[in-house]
């Protein structure tokens, strides 16, 4: 790969939070914005340079434009590219490794990972007649945090369900907490990087009305796990890191989130993860706590992205890092 | 105006991201704390001078002790000295434009800018007859978080209600968001700035109990919205400056809020307007995310006020800047 | 006392903020650390040299590799040793005034110092009998968060009761809010720190069920309070302060904690107080609002303490801040 000089992405999702990264690790910043949105983007003065599109999928239309730069794919990405046409058509380098966005995006692929890594995942149901504890049942097709509806039994399910393929998984009750991690290849090590939880409409409303709850994703708030779990998921995160080498050649590369579930026992459940930069990133520009221990500097998930291409410049190593 | 050496306000709201702020930006820095709370303040080495005085509104017997000051308003500024006083007998110079404190404090002038902004409000009921959807009541005179109720119908209402003249207005179920901006007539742009969420005694209770909830606000978090609502918000945040140029000669300067409500079809409703500094701007000393992401070093919404009466001076523009 | 290099602590609780606070002092730091947990604290490279044990209490029989250090005692510290064998095998220097542990530990002995020190604490019920407004009650030897249940009355006390000896103590309903202070010896002042809220499982869970809440602790969030409650936040401080000057000769040093509930008017109850650094703090790397605007430089609790330690020994006060 010739020598990339600049950073780009889709602006939305974390991009104020890569393209400052990248400014501050000497990149030149490409945004590729949305009609409409220049002028949040501009107000920030991180984006050396705009390209100004009707759709993020046109995208694949400017892909020469694009050359001398080095795409970091976010949440956004894949969710207005397309899985399949994002693995088939898009040529420009991209950060990480882009086959373990596939595993992020189908159901089966992403619980074989998850059981492979050793993170207990919750229990699913075959059948409505199985249901023996309270389930949180996903509409086929569901998106966007709706779709969603919570059962009791086999009777509360086929008074509330529209479908046979839905899928049945267990309720955990519990709290959420999302670990990011940063999966360095350059420096061989897993770093653990910080924690969010999200916040979600409505079912994070102060005021509850009787309907099933939606959990549209509105933002994401800070969190500091106790030591002795952060702990625990750092474990979990050597386990995924190895579970990926292993499936997903030649493994992760990068930011990934465990969406994880902690009971009252403090076990940990994980219905999801990211194989890429997570929004909950965003709470922690410049720092997170961990972030500072392990750096001593300003250090955002964005920032350490481009810490990381800058590193495997001037190691020869950007096709290692890169897909 | 003469070179104005120092930056005053009330020892209360956010006095502390105030006073640093202007410490940070070279200003001499005076406090006038209410007897009993110099101890708090002195703590922390902000204030080079402290005026101790028995009730805030005293301060309209000590203007010329603030010669040499402007005074930064903030939450408490009005509710302690109240609108009409504030805007007809005190003549220090304030920072911002002091004639959007009285829209902030007038129900009908409010709901006017709002609208005039292109920012949806919860619908109003004239009689309780026409309640056809949730609504929360707000006792006429109702302060504090106190005397507010939620109804379902018009039954509900008569069985909770003391006056004729409450405040009947739509419920809208959703997640609430408080971004902060500010508006530079220096630099003539607009700074997102960051945003945050009320805590609220006894709402936010772990334990819920059976009775109206209060909405006592006790504290804020931080929060970071997702970054295609940042947008929205922005665009929100756009045609609010605009109406205030239309409406509140010369517009809107510094810092303003929105207090928003999310539905869970990310719809944004506001119910409220703040022109001037905000509690929540205090989860974000030394930085917010997006400030950081604007401006690379320390700038809290206190220094950003200092910063901002800096660049005036040097470009004779304090007039513009203060009312 | 010879001079201290060294600052040591167990691998756990605030091992993090205490060891990276250490190092940016510029101290030697040691981490003792349970088998399995090293590559987690390696891999933010913050301990200059760590001991592996089978278990904590194993730290009474590596005394002698101690010498070099001052160890700093936080939660799992008194947890995992025992507050007796602490007190008595001990002999290492630890930071603080280790009798104030005592006081922390015994029921009886924190609800005599809370009220010394001028501070609400909920009422208590000495019998069933006796309960005339709901109550949180907790079993005898309740820990972690669970073997709690609330009961409206006395009946609902025996439906759900298992022993007699049940602490029944009033519930007050509210928002709770955990500030940390820091009194300096050396510098003879009390410094208000930051404020967090504990995020627990299953109380804090999105969805509810019905069953008795657990309040085992997960996390924690960082909070700003309102600043007329930070104020009286620090009144209760000082009462502290003085209470343990009184009780707990010569006084607290160095971190404490006050976990408080504050309630639809306002008022603040206490129920418990950490005599010693509290996970909340981890919240704030490496800054919090207020340590940021009391310094203007990144002040954690841990770095704090370090200050704290190198100041005494510039001042030949190692003695006075140690136990």
């Amino acid at each position: 790969m010739t020598e990339k000089e600049t950073i780009a992405c889709l602006a939305s999702h974390s991009a104020l939070n890569i393209l400052k990264g990248a400014k501050d690790e000497g990149f030149k910043t490409l945004a590729i914005c949305k009609k409409g949105t220049t002028n949040f983007y501009k107000s920030f003065g991180v984006a050396d340079e705009i390209i100004e599109v009707e759709a993020f999928s046109d995208i694949f239309d400017i892909q020469s434009e694009l050359e001398d730069s080095i795409v970091v794919p976010h949440g956004s990405f894949v969710a207005y590219l397309g899985i399949d046409r994002y693995l088939n058509e898009f040529h420009v380098p991209t950060f990480g490794n882009k086959e373990i966005l596939k595993w992020e995006s189908d159901r089966n692929l992403k619980s074989k990972l998850l059981k492979e890594s050793g993170i207990k995942i919750p229990m699913e149901f075959e059948k409505p007649e199985d249901i023996d504890r309270p389930v949180i049942v996903k509409f086929h097709g569901a998106e966007g945090g709706r779709g969603y509806f919570i059962a009791r039994n086999s009777d509360e399910f086929y008074r509330k369900s529209r479908a046979k393929d839905d899928l049945i998984q267990e309720l955990i009750i519990g709290t959420t907490m999302y670990p990011s991690f940063f999966y360095s290849v350059v420096r061989d090590r897993l770093e653990f990087f910080c924690v969010d939880r999200r916040y979600e409409s409505d079912v994070d409303s102060a005021i509850k009305f009787d309907q099933d709850p939606t959990f549209t994703v509105v933002g994401n708030f800070p969190i500091v796990p106790r030591e002795s779990l952060a702990i625990k998921m750092y474990d979990l995160g050597e386990g995924f890191v190895s579970a990926t080498k292993k499936f997903v050649d030649p493994g992760i590369s990068g930011p990934f989130c465990l969406e994880l579930c902690v009971d009252r026992d403090t076990n940990m459940y994980s219905f999801e993860f990211s194989g890429r930069i997570v929004a909950g990133t965003n709470c922690y520009i410049p720092y997170s706590q961990y972030s500072y221990v392990m750096w001593g500097e300003p250090m955002s998930m964005g920032r350490r992205i481009a810490r990381e291409v800058k590193e495997a410049r001037i190691d020869g190593m950007l096709d290692d890092i890169t897909s």
